[in-house]
């Protein structure tokens, strides 16, 4: 049965963002860290249109999540704004070519008509909530999965209702001291995983896990 | 060099004990899933006085956090209270043959005469703070390591000072949603840490750092 996957890069005291978060520095002071073993990979370079980069032990953790995905999700911080979206909006973060190559579904309270990009990437706007987002997600992914790429609290949002199957938690060995929380805002849910793999690579541990439903 | 070496149990949501916490339940609602890997080893129960048991990758972890110790620290709360302690004190939750089998710095505000215990335990209650501790810990060790074996608010303490030179977090793949978090009080303090190894084992990958300093 098609999963949804949720994946992204986080501190050892678990921060996904650093403080002082803004338009000009969205991944807060420090963030930067915890996407430096992403960036230096030759995969991640050429899935970005770019030359260069090193293979190790997070390539074939990379090229496995990326793997078999039919659709994306997000909320309206990783797409590049909140809305409204006024005449002549900004067409976001990810550039003509955007990495995804697949429909993205972007969680916002402001609507919006598609947005369609270069290499399979449409950017559609959901704003009747995440278990609609989610519908539209696995019906465009054929029998795919469906990848949540973030941002947290989106991901809270799907962990309290229990529709996260498979989480991959790459952890980097920094101590933020302060930023944004991924897994913040659950207090009253105990949710139980069971560890499906530990790989430890240069600058990282990518630890995977099933949600216990 | 000898080193100080701090390790702890923590949920992938980086609690060390649940809600609640009290007398009665001092690991707080849930926070026994974070030790259900340790107390299945047969390596754990022979340590404690008991029988049975399972060997699996966690044993060579466990054997090896506890070689070449030669004192350990601890918050007051780990040993059992917070004093003053009166005539006739209360010896705390370790028994009379604590785990430690080495002298044991408690950090505290009350002065109290050192308590000793079978097996090479003596409790020694230190009201200095946290350098003198470690002062008194490393000149106990003679040579060898010095463990911190918590509790958060202590290690965050010697984390701020830069005096931990290994941290061993045994991450459990539980998200608690609240409680007492290990790496708390620390904004403003980017840490900066080298992964050294990532075990994954039944209920629990252990993970070791190098604080690099």
């Amino acid at each position: 049965m098609p999963k949804l996957r949720f994946s992204i890069s986080m501190s050892l005291d678990g921060f996904i963002a650093g403080p002082n978060q803004s338009v000009q520095n969205p991944l807060g002071e420090g963030g930067e860290q915890l996407h430096e073993w992403a960036l230096e990979l030759e995969a991640w370079r050429k899935a970005h249109g770019r030359e260069g980069g090193v293979v190790n032990a997070s390539t074939e953790v990379m090229e496995g999540s990326l793997k078999n995905i039919g659709a994306t999700m997000m909320g309206r911080n990783m797409f590049g704004g909140e809305g409204p979206w006024g005449d002549d909006p900004w067409e976001g973060w990810w550039g003509d070519d955007p990495p995804f190559h697949t429909p993205v579904y972007v969680l916002t309270s402001h609507a919006r008509e598609p947005l369609a990009k270069e290499g399979g990437t449409t950017f559609f706007f959901v704003t009747e909530g995440i278990e609609s987002a989610y519908e539209q997600a696995r019906e465009a992914a054929g029998g795919k999965d469906v990848h949540l790429a973030g941002g947290a609290n989106v991901a809270q949002q799907y962990l309290k209702a229990r529709l996260i199957d498979e989480m991959m938690i790459h952890l980097v060995p920094v101590l933020l001291g302060d930023g944004e929380r991924l897994f913040d805002n659950l207090a009253g849910d105990t949710v139980e995983l069971e560890s499906t793999s530990a790989v430890e690579a240069p600058g990282v541990t990518h630890t995977t896990y099933r949600v216990v439903k």
